[in-house]
């Protein structure tokens, strides 16, 4: 087999087949495929798309280019999530404790990804002493004894698609519908659970802007995903405005702890609760989403989801009382307040300028490697529907890089739209993706 | 500036300035562009095309990527031809020396490519003692003092096209009509003439193989070529059967003495002078082709071409005697007749299982650096309207290399077709492209 001929292949529109994709893969993680072919031949699939079948045979080649977690021996359902990505997406944090505490088995792997706010791991390290570059030895016993575990992505894991993302981000190749599908599900397949849901997020603060790519790209994923012999179901969910009222990472910790004890924003909670109930579903565990959302806020107003998520910060290394009293968590030097421009109604407000912000603030990371600032980010005060006064604070800012501020304030600011009208309200869960 | 920018640009078919397009070429040939992000962005080019503002300021970006050839400071019209590439193409050996006869200047520089047959520069140097590789120098000499010159493209010409080419050809960017203008352009830019005829092959055993893809390449290379300032007319000329009766390398120098001599193949005869007449009509020196056909028919008639191809053979340091008595050329130990599969008359003779049985026999090359063997070729005896008689030889084999007599008979005897009628005769030349 040579390279070329499929790269000529895949660019006169013909189908590959599982055999000769698993070789390009192969031969492309060993280094005996070079870059520049991979490139073109992403390329030609960035042009031509994939049918079902090869985005599978793609998938399955990526997941199986390295070590696999295996979770098998641990009793009770494995389940996973993953998010396409949002501006303040706190859901894993609060998710995985309150599945956990429903009886269900959760290692869930994250990443540190460049970009304006943390990744996950960046979050959840913002508790003292918490440890999350986990071994897979680590991770099973860990996910056997309590149930829950939230790990750094190890190196091992789908190297594939390390290498393809990376070369996909230089390439100018990253939205292609397959491509994403096979990252996506590569990662899920790899990490050795059986059910798994995707938060497909829309808006302005999401990769996906618009709801029928959205839709395009949740049906995509639940269909590939189901012949690759896992239980995928998905939800696309609103990122127009941030979900809850603080991005950045001690301060997205402060509002999980809000959400596991019964408070915090509605917009958290219930796509939380609903993401989880779609796993309850496919996990066998009950009839229907609307039983599963009730359960699972029985296990919030029990406190068995916050005793669950004490547990799992105590199994990591981390400081229980920081969370318990979240004063303890780092906290910035300075906040700065931002005064709503007008007086009325909040009828819009921009994620992707927020996620900016944050990123200036330093809750990101521009460069591979960098540290986060765990203080720093933004917190809302008036959300889309609010009524603010002029000169009144809408957000306040936590600094970690004095020298942005105003550029920060600036964006916070021109983030927020204020009118006359109270604006309808809209639903955070913009449609549903099951088997 | 951003190549990644650049390669998302051309995917989604936005066209790149010439700046943009300089500043890539030119990163690219100093390293600091990576062939993966050039592979990416030739694959878009592929999917895209290129307006033809962009061919212009691609050809050019290439042809400023090395060392020029200046003939300014040598009297007269400097000319300048390029073919696409055939079997049996003996048009360079004859029309260099011709065009000199006519008082033109040409420095024409050629390849060693790899291919069924060899290159002009393999042909050439199938003359005892005939030196191609001359510097800059020596090229410009000699062009001042004879008027012809026939040399080994030197590596510092135009070096973006060929790492451009050699990414392509691993790549599957090859057939993509802006990148093959450029890469023929560029090369005849850095070349120094200012009147470049183009020999566009059409049929079997040409890169076209359809008229209509033949026509638009040779459109698209005089309409860009002229915008680059220099003066371009193309030909497009039937490559269904071979040109002339010889493919090979010394089999080739011998048909181009026959037709300087005024004798040879008419077909190869007609091709040639049709191409020079191009070149006199954009020199200047005649009102229209017809003229300039019968003008350079003169030249060869009275002996100034044939006097001229042996100035040329001389002063790079070749072997005369050889030319005078072609017997002196390598010729092969093994010879071995192909005889006609039936009676009737040769309706088809397909130049590519040609092509293809002289580069098993040894004339051409497939790897770099490979020598190819200078006595090894196919002698046609019948082509396309010839009558013949089953057993009668049609062909004759030269050989280089016994252990592929057998496969090259094969391919040599299968090219034939042979019909009870004779077919009417065909054209040579199939279209003219003028400015």
């Amino acid at each position: 087999m040579r390279a070329v001929d499929l790269i000529e292949a895949k660019r006169d529109g013909r189908e590959l087949s599982a055999s000769e994709i698993r070789w390009l893969i192969g031969e492309y993680v060993a280094g005996r495929v070079p870059d520049y072919q991979m490139a073109a031949f992403l390329m030609a699939v960035y042009f031509r798309g994939m049918s079902e079948d090869e985005t599978v045979a793609l998938t399955r080649a990526m997941a199986e280019s390295g070590e696999r977690i295996d979770l098998s021996g641990i009793p009770g359902i494995k389940v996973d999530k993953h998010s396409t990505g949002g501006v303040g997406d706190t859901v894993t944090l609060v998710l995985v404790p309150l599945l956990a505490a429903a009886g269900l088995v959760v290692a869930k792997l994250s990443g540190r990804s460049l970009g304006h706010t943390g990744g996950t791991i960046d979050k959840f390290e913002a508790i003292p002493g918490l440890r999350t570059e986990l071994s897979l030895d680590e991770i099973r016993a860990q996910a056997q004894a309590i149930g829950a575990v939230i790990a750094d992505h190890t190196a091992d894991l789908v190297p594939a698609d390390r290498l393809l993302y990376e070369l996909r981000d230089v390439t100018a190749t990253v939205p292609s519908l397959p491509l994403i599908a096979s990252s996506v599900l590569s990662k899920k397949l790899a990490g050795g659970a059986d059910a798994i849901v995707l938060d497909v997020k829309c808006g302005d603060g999401a990769f996906m802007r618009e709801e029928a790519a959205a839709r395009q790209l949740a049906e995509t994923l639940v269909r590939v995903g189901n012949k690759l012999g896992k239980k995928f179901s998905a939800l696309i969910t609103a990122m127009d405005e941030p979900l809850g009222t603080r991005a950045g990472n001690a301060l997205e910790v402060v509002q999980a702890i809000e959400v596991l004890r019964g408070e915090g924003p509605a917009d958290l909670r219930e796509v939380t609760v609903a993401l989880g109930a779609e796993l309850l579903v496919l996990a066998g565990q009950v009839a229907s989403p609307a039983v599963g959302r009730e359960r699972l806020a029985g296990l919030i107003s029990s406190g068995q989801a916050w005793a669950l998520f004490r547990k799992l910060v105590a199994a990591q290394g981390g400081d229980v009382r920081a969370i318990e009293e979240p004063r303890r968590l780092p906290t910035a030097g300075q906040v700065v307040a931002v005064p709503a421009p007008a007086s009325g109604y909040v009828t819009e407000l921009r994620a992707r300028p927020i996620g900016v912000a944050c990123g200036l603030l330093g809750a990101g990371r521009e460069v591979k490697g960098e540290r986060v600032d765990p203080a720093a980010g933004v917190e809302l005060l008036a959300k889309v529907g609010d009524e603010v006064e002029e000169g009144e604070p809408v957000a306040r800012l936590h600094v970690g890089r004095p020298d942005r501020v105003a550029a920060a304030r600036e964006l916070v600011s021109g983030a927020y739209t204020i009118g006359v009208e109270r604006p309808a309200p809209r639903p955070f869960i913009l449609g549903r993706v099951a088997p």
